[in-house]
């Protein structure tokens, strides 16, 4: 993978791109397996175990490459800046999944009650109850989530968050730790801005370091969380979720593109209220 | 300032480049204040208040840029990769300027006492005890922080931490908002990935408009804890701690280019490890 003239942030660009490709393959093939209706919980979980190896593969290769050089991760350059300013910790909140999950159970539930109305059907009564998964091929199955399977997905939800913020104040205490000595008085006795020394680098190599921990500890968080989700849930469902997951992220990946092309194509100026021309 | 055959983004690059240049010249005017031994309060007073009024000034104008293009400031293409890792809701952290003034009160201290005994000069003892500035031109002038004015500045400490965690608490629950209805169901139910339409397109500015605002209250943050420092501190210490954080930020940005640089020339690959070539 490593190309001999490529810089750091190359390789790291690289390793991401494999990624994306290798969620969007993943994407089809639990599309097809729900949309085949397949039954074999056995198959769904073999899928699901896949999907969680291939995000600890990816944190791995991530954590080579970050070492001292895990600025980049922070807000990478290959991202777009829609998706840079929700970066938590070099990627996405692992409390999000959970969010992800209360959206689709709300939306799910929603969707095949209004489908049991608009049919007037008797026969939709007893899916709208959640009692079969019917010919949706098991995209409604997160309105079938049990209670108990609730009380222990809130459970999850509120240790993700503790888990969290435990991580989110030691990414503060790092990023204070730069106003501190030795960065701040380097800068501060220098004749020259910007002069550097031994002392600096070694410091700015610590916090990077430091930061490439704070990623390895992350990541860790995000599959875990995954983990236990997928645990928590049936085969179809856990199935359901991690397709959602990856349609989310590749589609914000999308929809930020496209905003970014359309902002430099539709940015007229001349108002100097910041107004852009036909939005 | 508006270029108009330029995008929005390129107008808020211009913006931060007008800003790191003021930076740039006020951070001269200050140290020739100090460098001159200024003694008269009132001027230097007069240069602390125009460097709180540019930040005001430049915050303004990010807000302008920012309402429904906020991401970019979350991220800036314009900033080096280190600074990125090192932002907190478009910005540094508050708290860093107090950490900085500990830094610069610890290293000063121990700056003029080290001096004192390097002399072995009984003349310099009233130096060292923080009785007179000599000609260190106020460069010392951290070493003189009462006990009143310490005590001031923890509580400060804590009422800055406080403000930040509530809009760190924000900024969560922003991002997390984007795994929700209706964005993470039209990315589960479009056909098409990054499909789009006009309830994404409104989610989306939304979040954008939402994102500008907190902005605008991690700026006003920023500036209230900044006026509470200048208020507690003498008029040389004020000037003395408005440099040091000027050149701060300057040598960072500095220091994240010449490591950027590095990385590309260094980076000779062929190791799959991701070790860097001579570091």
């Amino acid at each position: 993978m490593e190309n001999p003239s490529s810089n750091i942030e190359k390789v790291q660009e690289d390793c991401y791109n494999e990624w994306m490709s290798l969620q969007a393959r993943r994407m089809t093939e639990l599309k097809q397996a729900l949309s085949n209706g397949e039954k074999d919980d056995a198959k769904l979980r073999d899928l699901a175990r896949t999907a969680l190896r291939d995000f600890e593969d990816y944190a791995g290769k991530r954590s080579k490459h970050s070492r001292r050089y895990s600025s980049n991760y922070y807000a990478p350059t290959w991202n777009t800046c829609l998706e840079n300013a929700l970066l938590w910790i070099g990627g996405c909140r692992p409390s999000s999944f959970i969010r992800l999950i209360y959206a689709m159970c709300g939306s799910q539930t929603e969707h095949r009650f209004s489908n049991f109305l608009r049919n007037d059907n008797i026969d939709d009564l007893s899916m709208a109850l959640g009692e079969t998964h019917g010919e949706t091929g098991g995209e409604d199955s997160m309105s079938d989530l049990t209670a108990e399977q609730l009380f222990k997905i809130n459970e999850l939800h509120l240790k993700t968050v503790q888990a969290e913020n435990k991580l989110s104040k030691q990414s503060a205490s790092l990023q204070e730790d730069t106003a501190d000595i030795p960065m701040a008085m380097a800068a501060f006795y220098k004749e020259e801005i910007g002069e550097t020394d031994v002392v600096v680098e070694r410091a700015l190599d610590k916090h990077e370091e430091d930061m490439a921990g704070l990623l390895v500890e992350a990541d860790k968080l995000r599959l875990t969380t995954m983990t236990k989700i997928v645990e928590i849930l049936t085969a179809v469902q856990a199935v359901d979720f991690l397709l959602a997951g990856k349609k989310l992220h590749l589609a914000m990946h999308e929809w930020g593109r496209c905003r970014e092309h359309r902002r430099v194509e539709a940015y007229g100026g001349g108002d100097s209220g910041g107004e852009v021309a036909g939005e």
